[in-house]
C-alpha cells in the first residue's frame, strides 16, 4: 500500500477542483444595468448565457461521474495517473473561460459566434480525449485495478467514454456551418452522456 | 456494495458544490468608489445586498441540513438519485444570479423590483421541488436506505421539506403586490426552514 | 450514534467555507491599468490590500484552528451547535467585504479611513463572539464531548477564544483616534491568536 | 493520539486551499469586448495570460503533490507544522495576484514586463522556500513521521524539493536580461517538477 499513491487525497483533490470549475460558471451570469428597466426581456435576453452554463455544468458533472467511476475502481495510483488526472483537472477547470467567450459570442455577429462555438467544441473535445487518456493510462497497469473488477466492466468504462470523441468532433466540423444548432447539440450531448450512466448492477445484468 | 454508487464521494462533492456557493455570495457585496466619501451612508445604502445575502446563505445553509438529513440515511445511491443530486447542485449553484438580481433590483424603480423579487422566488420554488424531487426518487427504492431508518423518520423528512413549496409559491404571488415585503417573506421562510431542523433524537421521541 | 449529528460532514462543509472565504481574498488584490507603467511604485502603493489581505487570511486561519481544536472534541453534534456552526460560517463568509472596504478606504480621506476600520473591526468583534457563543452552545450539553476531554482542556478553550473579544473592542474604540494603527493593531491580533495555539500534550503538561 | 494534531482535516482544508486556488486562475482569462470581432486574433492575442494560466496551474500542481508526499508520511502534525502549512497555504493562495500582474505585464512595455516577470519569479521563489521551511520543521521532531518511513524516503523528498529554490533564484535574476525567456523558464521548471515526481515503489528501488 505504501509503494503508491492511495486515492484517497487525489479523490478529495479532485472533487474540490469539479465543484469549483461547476460553481464558478454562475459568477459570468449578469444583467448589464443598462438592460435592467425592461427586466424581463433582459431575462430573456440571456439565453446564450443561460446555455452556455447548462452546457458547461452538466457536461463536467458528467466528467466527474466517469472520474467517480474510474476512480473507485482503483486500489491505488501510480505517478502516470496522478499526472494524468493533474491534466484533465487543468482542461477542466479551463473550461470556464470558452463557456464565457460562447455566452457572449451568441450575441454577436456569424463570424464571431462561430468561432466562439468553435473554440468551445473544440475543448470539450481536448477534454473527452484527456479523460479518455487517462482511462488507458489506468489500463497500462492492472494491477492498480481491484481485484474484483471483471472485464465487462472495463469494457463498459471504455464503452461509455469513447463515443463523446467522436460526437464532439462532428459537432464542432457542423459548427462551421450551423454554429447556434451546434451550441445545441453540445447541450444534448452532455445530457446523453449523463443520461447514459448506469450503476454497475444493471450494467452487470445486461454483461 | 461494489453494485451501487458508494455516498461518500457524493457528499463530498455535493458539499464543495453547497460550501462554494455559498461562499460565492459575497463576491457580489461592494460599495461603489462614488459613493465610498459617505461612508456610513453607503454601507446603509447597500442593505438589499445584505438581505439578499443572507437569504440565500441560510437557504443554502436550510438545503445542505436536508441534504444532510437525507444522505445519511442511504447506504448507497442508484444512478436516478445521483442525477437528481446533480440537478439539485445545478439548481443551488445557480442562485447566485438571482440573488445578485434582486440586490440590484430593490434599489430601481417598482416594475424593476418586482420583477428581480418573482425571478428570486421563482427560483427558490425550483429548488424546493427538486429537493423534494430528490427525496422522491430515493423512496422510490427502499433498499437505498439503512435498514434503521424507521418510518416515522421518513414522515418526518418528509413534512419538513414539502411546507416550503407552499410557501414560495404563495409568497412569490404575493410579490406582485408587495415585493418588498415578499423579499423579506423568504428571509423569514429560510430562517423558519433552518429553525425546525431538529436532531432525531427529539423527532424520535415526538415521534 | 444515529440519534445525534455526526461531525464528519459538518467538519468537510466548514472546511470548505473557510477554504473557500480564504481564497477568495486574493481576488480583490489588482493594479490598475493606469498605474501600471510605473510598476514597482505601483506595488508598493498597493500596501493596504496586502495588509487587509494578511490580516483577514491569519484571522480566518486562526478561526479554523479554534473550530478544529472544538470539533475533534465531540463526538456528535447536536442541532443547537449545528445552527451555531452555520451561524459561525456565515458571519466568516462575509468577512471579504470589510475587507475590500478597508482595503479601499486606506488609500481616501481620513473620514472614510475611519469609518472602514471601525466596519473592519466591529466585524471582526462580531466573528469572535460567534465563536465563543458556538463553545457556549457546546458546553451546554457536556455528552457531546468525548469522554477523555479533561476539565483542564475545557477550560484552555475557553481562555484561547475570549481575549479576543476584549482585544477587537478596545481596538476598535482605539479606531476611532487613529484608523492606520488600528488597522495594524487586527494584523498583531491576528498573529498572535495563531501563535498562542498549542498543542494538546503541552497545554496538558502545563495545565 | 490525542495529544497531537491529527492531519486529516488538515490535509482536507489544505487541499480546499489548493483546489480553489488553482481553480481562480481562470477567471482572469478574457478577451475585452473591443477585441472581439476578430475572433481568433484575440484568442492568440492572449497568449500571455494562457502561459501564466499553466505555469501558476502546474507550479500548484506540483506543490500539491509535494505536500501529499509530506503528509502521508506523517502519523500526526505538532503546531510547529499547523503553522508552516498555514504560511503555505497563505503564500500559494497569493500567487493568483502575480500571476494576472504577468498576464498582464507581458502584452506592456519592457519596464512593465520586467517587473512583472520579476515579481512572478520572486514569489515562486517564496513558495518554495516555504515549502521546503515546512519539510524542515517536520524533521525537527522525527517522532511526527510513520515509523516505517525510511532515511532514503526522507532524503528523496529532501532532493525533490530543494533544486527549486536555486531554479527560481537564477531565473529571477535572468528576467532582469530577458524576462520573457525567463516567463517560459518558470512554465519549465514547473513541468520538470512534476516531471520528477516518482511514485515509492521506484524511488525505493533506486535507493
Amino acid at each position: 500500500m505504501r509503494g503508491r499513491w492511495e486515492t484517497t487525497r487525489t479523490e478529495a483533490f479532485s472533487d474540490g477542483v469539479f465543484a469549483i470549475a461547476i460553481t464558478l460558471l454562475v459568477l459570468d451570469l449578469a444583467v448589464p444595468q443598462s438592460e435592467l428597466n425592461h427586466f424581463w426581456r433582459a431575462i430573456v435576453h440571456q439565453w446564450p448565457a443561460y446555455l452556455a452554463y447548462a452546457t458547461s455544468f452538466i457536461t463536467i458533472g458528467g466528467i466527474w461521474l466517469g472520474h467517480h467511476s474510474v476512480f473507485r475502481r482503483l486500489q491505488y495510483a501510480n505517478t502516470a495517473v496522478m499526472r494524468a488526472n493533474l491534466a484533465l483537472l487543468m482542461v477542466v477547470s479551463f473550461l470556464p473561460f470558452p463557456t464565457r467567450l460562447v455566452a457572449e459570442g451568441l450575441s454577436h455577429p456569424e463570424s464571431v459566434e462561430r468561432g466562439a462555438v468553435i473554440f468551445y467544441g473544440g475543448w470539450l473535445l481536448v477534454i473527452a480525449i484527456v479523460f479518455s487518456a487517462l482511462w488507458r493510462v489506468v489500463l497500462r497497469d492492472r494491477e492498480l485495478l481491484r481485484p474484483e473488477v471483471t472485464d465487462a466492466e472495463i469494457a463498459a468504462i471504455g464503452r461509455a467514454s469513447a463515443p463523446n470523441i467522436g460526437f464532439y468532433a462532428v459537432m464542432t466540423v457542423f459548427a462551421l456551418l450551423a454554429p447556434r444548432v451546434a451550441a445545441f447539440g453540445y447541450l444534448v450531448v452532455a445530457i446523453v452522456t449523463v443520461g447514459r450512466v448506469r450503476d454497475d448492477r444493471r450494467s452487470r445484468t445486461s454483461a
